[in-house]
């Protein structure tokens, strides 16, 4: 029993399709932090190899004697944009339109351990990780040449990663993705016609039908949405409306921290060490104010591989029920709550 | 330097960045044909073992006494889409429409061989697999409720595969996605507004500037798109105008045969057996004979990660650059050529 559900925030189709599951499918294993070092000699990323990264943009200075930093935020060494290409818009051709790659491109180095994850810092360290996006968007967005700031991460070998020591990255590009035009498109024509906000009423719903939620907190829900790409694809929303990660207030950090570990906690311990992409879903860097976006952070496990059919028609067949995977979410939370192994996470 | 390139087929911005070629990256093998037995007993696609799948609903006899069939088409046993579900479209909420599952899923099991690949394969055993395509979606476009028909090939893990049996696939959905709604909008409004086709238009500028054509023979052109998502990403392309696969002539499939096995054979030989994903992108199933579409076949091959920039932003990272590619791949040809291992692919 399959269907297709509609994505109300894309205007996509998914196919969801539980039987699948069956299919005989192997994925390799993302190693635990454990099985690591603490410090890995040729890992640019580790505390004392900071000449191996190009020059520092930005640092939290250590709370303890046993490191020089806590958070690091360097220039990519591959960048995929650099600031010093030049930006102007080419034409070698009728079909061939191109920009310099003009952009930033960083990375975040969350911690000096090399043997650890968000799932498993202290949530002191990884609100000072998500202070530092912020701190890193709100000081690109003064650049208006710099249209859109994505912070993503990818964690585990089947998320695109090259690197084990933990790790996000900024890439900030003189143009908006049409990805996001289509995202911003339907939020504002759902606002216009509607005079609210898509995200406020698809979070209202939710919280009443509570079949997809995983947690709520006094600030945030969590949730799978309805027409979900992948299984377990998570959302991490703040209740109240605001367009803008960038204009997140100071104050609230520390809950974001504690729901964003949890969360991923839950994701290691009940679904042994997932890969995932993580992003940071906002507005334009013009558009911070606006009244019909509604920034969130999108959590997609990596459990199965993207193929033809996604590549060439664009719709994900997904396996998975969010129903139900939100349902067994909730039970994890439940259990790790009660065993103490997090604590902001009460069931709904 | 890295640069953003336009596609003028979907409006999509790419990022290239060949230094990120340089990151250390490892992708997992795919086994190469020679390594594998040619008959599995726990294959349910090899030679005696069709009680394993659904009832066939096409079959070319085979040609040859080692065989009972050529090509056969069944049933995915593990379908995204049946044609059982009901496809009204349902709304439990105010963000939640969906409709059944409805649909046709389909393997095409290419070859009785356990061991071997479109690469390996004789040109008359590929012009089968083609052949087959086309009877499939021939066949299902007869059905107005399926308004769109992906024809799909997953080789190599890391393309999603999950079967070595060499297989193709097709998917009919009672929706047309949004990622080709937007190929449909494009090409429809430069027909609008130049009278001509772009994909028509565009083969030309190719064929004039010559440094992303691959090889090209009497009936068609294989070229890298000047904004490949993929580094090797090939497009197949007939010279003449027609928006659908399902008109193609029978007549040519001979050459497109040998196209298409030889371009597989060079990325066989050249890359060392890349995973790559195939689609046939072809018109909706009412729009064969529109002036705008043009159909051709794309393969991209799987030598990186699908990673979290791309999911959450939709902009592709390409590591090459397709002019640098194309002279990579028309070299191969040529020596292939030489060798008197492949034969229709005379360089330009």
């Amino acid at each position: 029993m399959s269907e297709l559900r509609h994505d109300p925030t894309t205007r996509e189709w998914v196919i969801i399709a539980p039987e699948r599951a069956s299919r005989p499918q192997q994925e390799p294993k993302t190693q635990h932090a454990e099985e690591l070092p603490d410090w890995d000699a040729s890992c640019p990323f580790c505390l004392g190899n900071e000449s191996q990264t190009p020059a520092e943009v930005f640092r939290i200075p250590a709370s303890s004697e046993d490191s020089t930093w806590d958070v690091r935020v360097v220039p990519n060494r591959f960048p995929a944009l650099t600031p010093e290409e030049d930006m102007t818009r080419r034409e070698e051709g009728r079909f061939t339109r191109k920009i310099g790659g003009f952009g930033e491109h960083e990375v975040i180095i969350e911690s000096p351990s090399h043997n650890t994850s968000m799932a498993l810092m202290t949530y002191q360290q990884v609100e000072k990780v998500l202070t530092t996006y912020q701190q890193r968007y709100n000081t690109l967005k003064a650049n208006p040449q710099l249209r859109f700031i994505t912070i993503f991460k990818n964690y585990g070998w089947a998320s695109g990663t090259s690197l084990i020591h933990p790790h996000s990255q900024l890439v900030a590009t003189p143009i908006i993705t049409p990805y996001y035009h289509r995202r911003f498109d339907v939020a504002h024509d759902y606002h216009a016609d509607m005079g609210e906000c898509l995200y406020c009423e698809l979070l209202a719903e939710e919280l009443e039908k509570k079949e997809r939620i995983v947690a709520e907190t006094e600030e945030f829900v969590v949730f799978h949405p309805y027409a979900s790409r992948m299984p377990y694809e998570t959302w991490i929303i703040p209740k109240e409306h605001s367009a803008s990660f960038g204009l997140f207030p100071n104050s609230r950090f520390p809950e974001l921290a504690t729901v964003l570990k949890d969360i991923l906690f839950c994701l290691y311990v009940k679904l042994d060490n997932p890969a995932f992409n993580l992003i940071i879903d906002t507005s334009t860097t013009v558009d911070e104010d606006d009244p019909y976006y509604h920034w969130h952070i999108r959590i997609t496990p990596r459990l199965t591989t993207i193929a033809g059919f996604e590549i060439g028609s664009g719709i994900y067949i997904s396996q998975a029920l969010p129903e139900d995977t939100a349902k067994f979410m909730r039970e994890c939370c439940y259990s790790l709550v009660k065993e103490g192994d997090i604590y902001l996470m009460p069931p709904v």
